[in-house]
Order: C-alpha cells, then sequence, then structure tokens
C-alpha cells in the first residue's frame, strides 16, 4: 500500500481507560484523536513545532475516511503511523494505520484510514497556501 | 439524496465547551460522537432500548466516511440526522449530517458521512445476525 | 444541604457509548463534563447566553471537589443539578448532584461536588471582577 | 507537602488539540484523564499490569479534589506525578501535581490534587481488600 520511498513515521501509544468504552474496546471516534497525534508528531519531526497554527495558518480536516478491522483493549500498546500520500500548497493527505504492538513488532492491524486537509488562513478562515519552505519540506516526504 | 421515503430522525444537540478545540472549533472525532447519539436514539426511537448490546448482539462500527463543510462552535445548536440507508440482517448502513439550527429550521449543512455497521456475537465478537424481528423493523425504515 | 430557598437548575442527560469506560461504568472524569453542561444552561437560563465568554469576561474553574457515590452505566437518565451557593464579583461556587432518574423522579445520589470559578479578564487573563447586573443576577439566585 | 521517603513517580504527556478547549486552555475535565493514565503507569512500574482490573478485583475512584492554578496549553510538555499518601487493603489515596517542563526540569505547577481509590470486587461490586502481596508493594511506597 505504502510505497518503499515514503517515509513512514511511528508514534507508540498506550490505550488508557479514558479510551475504552462499555463495548471492552476502544471507542470508535477516539482512533481520530490517536490519529491526530500521530499526524501532530510527524509535523513536529520536520521541524514544525506549533503544527495546529504554523505562521498565520491553520490545517483543517475536510475528510476522513476510516476501516475498524479489530479492536484495541485496554492496557493495549499500539503505533499509530502517518505517512504523506498527497501534498500541494492547499492541501494535503494522510494515509495511516494503527497496529497493535510496539514500533519495532508492529502486530496486527486494527485500524487504516486516509485523512484530507486544507490550509486556511487562521484569521479570516478561507483557503490559503502554505509556506513555500512549508510545502517543500512536505513534498519531500511523499513517496 | 436521501430518498423522499425514508425515515429520517433528527436529534437536537447543543454544543459545549468539552466539545470545541482550540482552534475555537468541534474537534473532528467529536462529530462521532454526536453521530453516534443520533444512531443510538434512532434506535431507541425503534423500540431497541439498550441498542448498544440487544439480545446478545453487539453492534460494531467497521467503516466511518465524513465530509467536514464547515464547523459547529461553541453553543451552537446542532441537528443530527439518521437515515438508514441499507440494511441485512449481518449488516446495516447509516447515512448522516449534521445542520446548524434547531428540528423546524435546520440551517447550513456542516458535516456529512456514512457510518457501516456489522452485528456480531457479544460473547464470541464472531459475526452473526440479527434478529428476524429487529431486521424487518429496520427494513420498513429504508427508503 | 441546598437551602429551600436556593433555585435549583436540573439538567437530564442520557449517558452515551462516549460517557463509559471498559469497567462498564461512566468515566470518572466525565461527570465533569455532565457538570459543566448544568452550569452552562443554568446560566443560559439566567439570560447569559454566551456564558463561556461574556462581555470580555472568561470564567475559569479554580477548584473541583467531588464524590463517587454509585456509577451511572450505558443507557441511564440522569439529572444534573446545579445550585449558586457563594458569590461574589470576583468568584462563585456552585453545588451540584448527579442523580438517575428523570426531573420529576430523581432517583438514587450517584455523584455530588462542588465547583469554585473564577472570573478574568479574556484578553489579559488577570481576575476581574464580573459586571454587576450579572453579579445581580446571580446574586437573586442564591439560597 | 510530599516526604522525602516517599516514591515519586513522573509520567511526561504531551498536550494535544483534543486535549483542548475553545477557551485555549486545557479543558478542565481532561486532567482527570491525565491524572488517572500517570496513576496506571505507576501501578504498571510496581508489577500491576493490568491494574484497572487485577485479581478479580476493580479500583474505583471514591473522591476527587483538584485545584486548578494555572492552564497547560496545547503543545505544552507537562510532567504528572502519582505518589501514594495513604494505604490500607480496603483504599488507597494517590496525592498528585502537573508541571509544565520535563522530567528533568519541571518548572510552573499547574494543577494538584488528591484522590481516593476504593477497592472491589469485579463481580460483585461490593467492597472487598486487596490481595495481601499487592497491599504489601504499595506499602513499600510510602513516604
Amino acid at each position: 500500500m505504502i510505497s518503499s520511498n515514503a517515509s513512514v513515521f511511528s508514534l507508540p501509544i498506550r490505550v488508557y481507560v479514558e479510551d475504552t468504552d462499555a463495548g471492552g474496546i476502544v471507542f470508535y471516534a477516539n482512533y481520530l484523536k490517536f490519529m491526530e497525534r500521530a499526524r501532530t508528531e510527524f509535523m513536529r519531526s520536520l521541524g514544525f513545532d506549533k503544527p495546529a497554527l504554523f505562521d498565520g495558518m491553520q490545517f483543517v480536516v475536510q475528510e476522513v475516511a476510516v476501516k475498524y478491522h479489530s479492536p484495541a483493549v485496554l492496557d493495549d500498546q499500539i503505533v499509530v503511523t502517518a505517512v504523506l500520500s498527497k501534498a500541494s500548497r492547499a492541501r494535503f493527505e494522510m494515509t495511516q494505520q494503527v497496529f497493535r504492538g510496539i514500533e519495532s513488532e508492529p502486530g496486527e492491524l486494527l485500524v487504516e484510514g486516509s485523512v484530507k486537509i486544507a490550509c486556511i488562513d487562521a484569521q479570516s478562515k478561507r483557503a490559503k497556501g502554505m509556506p513555500k519552505s512549508m510545502f517543500e519540506t512536505l513534498n519531500g516526504q511523499l513517496g
């Protein structure tokens, strides 16, 4: 699925009580929290330290598609990946996966999805291209 | 989009501080909470009072696709709909929309999505068809 | 506990999957969400429609004390109360209770607590007295 | 406050968008999530790997008292401590603090609180003393 050239960013996460529900599994909306954490750390790893609000820009999620294969449960150690699959100055797309296990030994694929993100002006909330230097950095991460 | 025969279930929801994020808008994962509330009340309106755990069955989300058009903000009154778009005994699909406004006067479409749900045995966690009477009730809601 | 003169504001709340945890009960932090919803609606009932950000002021929680007597579970109908127990222009305190049941017929007391809230300037984040008219309205709610 | 003999367990946590609210700060209920994570890792560090459900026992929070001094904000690195301040076989109490900064260099104290936890039988939900070996391990952590 992921081209061999692409950088795969991985974030280890522990499942706590707050993440679970009465069905004994991680609540389906909470994987979107995990995926946002991984995207944030991916951006931070590229030097964008306040990724949620960078240089007068704001990133907003436009579209999400998620498939749930198998649930994570309390106390699981999971790994959440983020791969940049498309990028223009106006928007980019990330492909993300959640595995049970640890980084060096990922296990079962639990959840996977893609997230489309648009760049807007933090003040006017209108579409606005990201700075050229940011785009070039992101573009270098594409597979 | 929604056939004129389909039953459209609507749930009014208020946006509280817990739902918002530092961007000043509802956090993208929280619309999945709103959508789950609407699905639960839709099922309750059909007489399935403990919809999350019915007759030894459990419903698990298999797939979610969401488009975010415009954000809800703090103190907004929103309406979340649930329409049954497909149903078999093994799984069903709901189409859901989030509008700003009140039921009698829905305003701007903020978010829309579809959710695929599978029926599993609560003990074995294996696929299991829902009871025939439940299926017939659900089937009667299709457009 | 509550003087017979005090106004008791009540908000009915349904427990959804998002509120529960793998222990099969409402996660202990989530009662603070319910209590914040009730405080918000109490303020709204007094005419403060954007209570979280009123007239350049912001309310911040300074202290919380909560006792958990018995847990709410999935699908429970609960009632959350808010009573103003102290008020000055700089800060006020609310006493809150969570009951199982409906407003007209509250059942078992599940959780109770008190919340101290300070008024600050939304810009400078420094302490700032609330407007006199707001204080007078709040003061009229004291028992 | 903390005796010099006591073991202070520390957990570093990053503040993500999910933790914040429209006030631009961490939502007050979310510190209780952070505190629960630190308690869980403290227990895990003592060898109780499924601390939420150990040997037929369940731990339930009975009482929480929290003081909020200063807010954490988006992207903050914080440290959450857990110190066992009292322990019997039926219940124990933890004192917890949240600092801005990293473990080796904790900064401003943001939030502090205490949490009383009771041991119950996971099936009957009635009070039940914890196993003697667990009590002895916990007791060894007291200051």
